[in-house]
């Protein structure tokens, strides 16, 4: 996989003083486009071995293009504010939004590399992890993004002669240091490593570019060239599509879902609900205060049709905890720093640390039930939306979360009845409105999202809770019962 | 202070159970006015003494209101992500946006009270950050904040009642640590301290409200009341006005002032300009390497009339430094969550860390000048902001930033040169619109509006550089300069 890369490619100086200009123009024309009219962030990943030129590249990049609409993020040890969160979390953070250019110096890659080239981590975790990169990056570029992922490579014998040549020169001999000299014994592991990596992620929507690192006036051009070529490309033609596989799912030919057969008729009353709801109140309130709670964080998740009672059955579960350890997140339309990217960040930007806890009153799944069902977004995304959200739940598992998600199902006749209540209640008014008696006469088209949604996205380690809700005390104790029993079970 | 706190209030129980439900409905409709029509944040402020029921408070407030639009925010020890910026910064990040309901648990009071008591800090320095407190409650009154600030109570004696009550029983006994025997032997201490505190800060626009803490059912409704009569009277009422007290600035009757009378001959030319502004890049990259530039950060403004060279200036220093340790924030139009909170939010929220630099191409300076001019905001605001200015520039500089200013001064013949290129020079179109050439005409406005805020903003912690920028090789090289003597002495 290397081996073009140990060639010794080089380029004469007058060459290189040639193309620049042209090259550095080029490239500014393209950085004004996309953020004119460009519908894309563009996302450039640098990674490689060490002193093969990466550092010297982005600053060059820097250099050409309006560096005020580059952000260049470098990716050190984690801070504790990142430890406490799943590990993606800081990746998401520093996304670019559409229009922009975003360097991430050193990315997703490094972490398992270094994990698996010091053998912290066995050959099936380490390509488990490439797994999920590569998930990673499907998404991102169907949600529109450009990747661009750099290698850039040295022989051992071109490392060998660059740290000796530093060493021996005294303006020099700083930059070398002892790790320098420890991580190039390591050097054949190192790639043998890097190679799985590379073969294992580079896909047909995002490949690898590995540059041969040695030569200043080969490695710039070439990383420049490559960087202009993605940018113009996509400027002039349209994303690239990948394609969902899959058929579109059916409603069951029978007209039997999972929401139709519900056993709409439990009901709870007077005191028997005050005794079993104080009863799991203090329960959550305890677990809550868990010392094991002090590793792992809290993501509940509420959905159901209108009035359903997602805000009744919240405040139930919030009164058994203290307001310093959760928060709410009401979803409703998208801010305008949230639709310039992917869609899942403005979900992640609300991932909780440990000890802490998160309620989402709607959530990521409106991607596969209100925008699927109203036709917000394209089919395409919907349809790849089911693996993508398992993915993200995986990685919000593997990060030390408990993943908690209830679907309030309440009958149709039942709705109707709240719809009527509302509209009668003066201080009920207010949440009712045109838009809801619209949703209702769509009944059946978002009872099968439904029913699709709980096929595809109940997961051992995220499973929907389905609760007949009717009966309101009955959906609270219900709802309250399941969420005590899921984290016990997780702690 | 404390007298109408330590004498013992209390209420029935069943006329807790009369109030509550009322007061409840009300907070609620409020909280779902403010959300629907309300154009302000409503901040609440949560301290007082160990015990006086602050947490009971917070958690009834939520309970009684719907949580969804509450953001509780609890501040202890600071994480290594908020050390490492301004002390202010982690404050500004917990504000709620326009519509909801912050409520700070803990707040910016907590510091300063806790550093006095263990006389880790002098009297000056205690009143120093009290006064700095005054003015950030001023300025967030002002931007059309609501705040609500409850101090909770309890005499010597009812604390040490508590204390004993809870240790002599097994099921309470483990919420007596020795801690808490520790802080009581301090009471006096701290509530000579509060006094001060509270005195100091209990301001027309944001009085403090003591509330004794000892009984649940008076402290509840005393606070819930508080809270709803606060609501009420901003949801009818306008925002009070905190007016400026100075007249209104003047242009100089002379027509002279510090832009029209700088000497923009000044020039340099061909190989003296590569040979300086090399020699100053190296220097300034040697700067940002410096070990001690790792407890401190840089913040550079840049401000000037339209083409007076911004971008240019920016890229000759941005090649001087690694990629990794800045960031450029160019500032356009506010996006949507900037407007929903105190207008220099949109600049805290990219205040560096420590190790790294920040530039801004157009800043905070924008209200003193394109809005004042444009009338965006109202006099009001832009009388205020001067102020308000400095003394967030002197938090920055207190936190390790060394703020460097520029001002890219032009004379009005060198503008319509370059405007005049823009247009024919097929590349630079997109520079030059229509609004430029509007801008263009109402120059003398602009003019007293840059000269006030010289003589008003430019500091010794944050002194204005005036760069005469017809020349761009003399501007390039004085403005690097200036910087690198700027860093050079606050290392």
């Amino acid at each position: 996989m290397f081996e073009s890369a140990e060639i010794g490619h080089k380029l004469k100086k007058s060459e290189f003083q040639r193309e620049e200009p042209k090259l550095r123009r080029a490239l500014l024309d393209a950085q004004y486009a996309l953020l004119q009219k460009g519908k894309f962030p563009v996302i450039i990943l640098v990674n490689g071995v060490d002193g093969a030129g990466k550092g010297e590249t982005v600053n060059l990049f820097n250099e050409w293009m309006d560096p005020r609409h580059i952000h260049t993020h470098a990716f050190g040890a984690s801070t504790d504010a990142e430890r406490a969160r799943p590990e993606m979390w800081r990746f998401w953070q520093a996304l670019p939004p559409k229009g922009r250019v975003g360097i991430l110096f050193g990315s997703w890659y490094t972490d398992p590399i270094l994990q698996r080239v010091m053998e912290k981590e066995g050959r099936a975790e380490f390509e488990q992890r490439l797994a999920r990169i590569r998930d990673h990056e499907r998404m991102l570029v169907s949600e529109g993004a450009l990747i661009l992922k750099l290698w850039f490579h040295l022989s051992k014998d071109a490392q060998k002669a660059r740290l000796k040549a530093l060493s021996e020169k005294k303006k020099t001999a700083w930059r070398v240091t002892k790790d320098d000299w420890k991580h190039f014994k390591h050097y054949d592991q190192f790639v043998r490593v890097c190679e799985l990596a590379l073969r294992e992620t580079s896909t047909g929507e995002a490949p690898w570019n590995i540059i041969e690192g040695s030569n200043h006036e080969y490695r710039s051009l070439t990383a420049g060239g490559l960087l202009l070529d993605a940018m113009q490309r996509r400027l002039k033609g349209p994303a690239p599509l990948v394609t969902p596989a899959e058929p579109l799912p059916q409603p069951s030919i029978d007209r039997v879902n999972i929401l139709n057969t519900a056993d709409y008729t439990r009901a709870l009353k007077g005191e028997d609900y005050d005794r079993k709801l104080e009863k799991l109140q203090g329960e959550l309130n305890l677990l809550t205060r868990d010392r094991k709670m002090r590793g792992r964080s809290i993501v509940m998740v509420f959905e159901g049709m209108d009035a359903a009672g997602k805000g009744s059955t919240i405040r139930r579960i919030t009164r058994a905890m203290d307001a310093r350890f959760y928060h709410i997140v009401p979803i409703a339309a998208p801010t305008d720093e949230e639709r310039a990217q992917p869609y899942l960040w403005r979900f992640w930007r609300h991932m909780p640390p440990h000890g802490s806890a998160v309620i989402f009153d709607r959530s990521w799944y409106g991607r596969v039930l209100v925008e699927r069902v109203e036709k917000f977004c394209s089919e395409d995304d919907w349809l790849r939306a089911y693996h993508e959200i398992n993915e993200f739940e995986e990685q919000l598992t593997v990060g030390g979360a408990i993943v908690a998600k209830f679907w309030l199902a309440i009958s149709q006749a039942e709705q109707l009845k709240r719809f009527k209540e509302r509209a009668k209640t003066p201080h009920k008014q207010f949440k009712i409105t045109d838009e809801d008696w619209r949703n209702r006469k769509k009944w059946p088209a978002y009872e099968s999202a439904v029913a699709d949604m709980i096929d595809r996205t109940s997961t051992d380690i995220a499973p929907w809770h389905l609760i007949a809700s009717n009966d309101k005390p009955w959906a609270r104790v219900e709802t309250l019962k399941r969420l005590v029993e899921t984290i016990e079970r997780a702690l």
